[in-house]
């Protein structure tokens, strides 16, 4: 089972600017939900700016490590998956141009109508086997050699994300001094990247926008009462 | 550009699974960090706690809300993409014909050979539509009604891993007494889980509960080394 995202091949954007995007997502949210929620029981910048670097640390090793770890099990799946089909193309020739006519069938073609490109197919034991990865097992080739780079770019803008929110209370003398500029300053950065995201993922700026600051403002909300609650 | 992880069809596990997998890897992974991270500074178990479930909060927020959203528009972004498709199809059939011709070219056939599959794709226009979204697009068609179940799923999830770390710190009077308990329960936490998640994934067992163990790790003792720095 592929754990990464998958990427469409007419991409409106570069594979950079999507991690960047996955990464900065989280990094603007968590360590601004988690700063803001601590500011509800403590008053002390110190506890919250180590809270927020430890979070910052914490995430982007999650997801940075963790995307690179699942990005090379995806390219070994896919390579395992394809030596299985190169094998069934090899010794059960039979099967395959089946199995050839079965996705067609799913198409709506007749046995009839398939056959020139079953036999056609057969003759490139190669392209058949392309073939039947992404129309049998719907898998995309996946690029290890983006694994490291990509994971990198990820966590690197998890951290760049995470400082918006936490820079406040560097500067700052207590949490309650703090919060409100934290609060501005963050939510400004997520209309900001909200609206750039959309404009990438075909969202629509707008929507984008109001989404992003939603999540992000819900998410604060929510550690803010808990910690009010609890302290 | 889709923003939710690809599913493949032929999938060794559920949807439920693989939403659970995203959910909790997490959740075993940063409140756990950030707990960590924190008793290296801090002793008072009651500020581990409240950051403990203001991380959870805006984790599981974060995740699945944003996992929500992000679902939503992938729908709406398929639907854009094949409404288009389908004006093209039937505007412009000459160009789709030279690209489907095109899509047979790249694995490998002669315009004479995919020219039968050409003509009875485009007596088809819906066969045909579907054909272009996977081969030439190469996008899969997202489930809509899935968005809000699987959205619920990891943010359960992520809610559940992140009690195990935390628990050890509501039953202990001190931080440097919950630490310990906290760090046992949640690498054998990630080890199970790991080993359980290899058997789905197909990274295998044994290396899956490793690598997950190590992400834990890793991210917590960052997180804890950065904590004392400051402290």
């Amino acid at each position: 089972m592929p754990q990464t995202p998958h990427i469409e091949r007419h991409f409106t954007a570069s594979a950079r600017v999507r991690d960047i995007v996955i990464g900065m997502s989280d990094g603007l949210t968590v360590p601004f939900a988690l700063a803001a929620g601590l500011s509800g029981a403590v008053n002390s910048t110190g506890i919250i700016v180590t809270a927020g670097l430890a979070e910052i640390a914490a995430g982007s090793i999650a997801m940075g490590l963790g995307g690179y770890l699942a990005a090379k099990s995806d390219a070994e799946h896919y390579a395992s998956e394809r030596a299985r089909e190169e094998l069934e193309v090899r010794e059960k020739p039979a099967i395959e141009k089946a199995e050839v006519r079965d996705v067609f069938q799913s198409y709506g073609l007749t046995a009839e109508e398939s056959e020139p490109i079953v036999e056609a197919l057969s003759k490139r034991p190669g392209a058949w086997v392309d073939f039947m990865m992404r129309n049998e097992l719907g898998i995309e080739k996946p690029d290890p050699r983006r694994a490291l780079t990509s994971s990198l770019t990820i966590a690197g803008a998890y951290i760049a994300g995470g400082f918006v929110p936490l820079t406040p209370y560097f500067l700052s003398s207590s949490a309650r001094t703090g919060l409100p500029f934290s609060v501005v300053a963050t939510l400004v950065a997520l209309m900001v990247f909200g609206y750039i995201k959309g404009h990438f993922t075909g969202t629509g700026p707008l929507r984008s926008a109001i989404q992003t600051v939603l999540i992000g403002g819900l998410a604060a909300a929510a550690a803010f009462g808990i910690a009010k609650v609890i302290a």
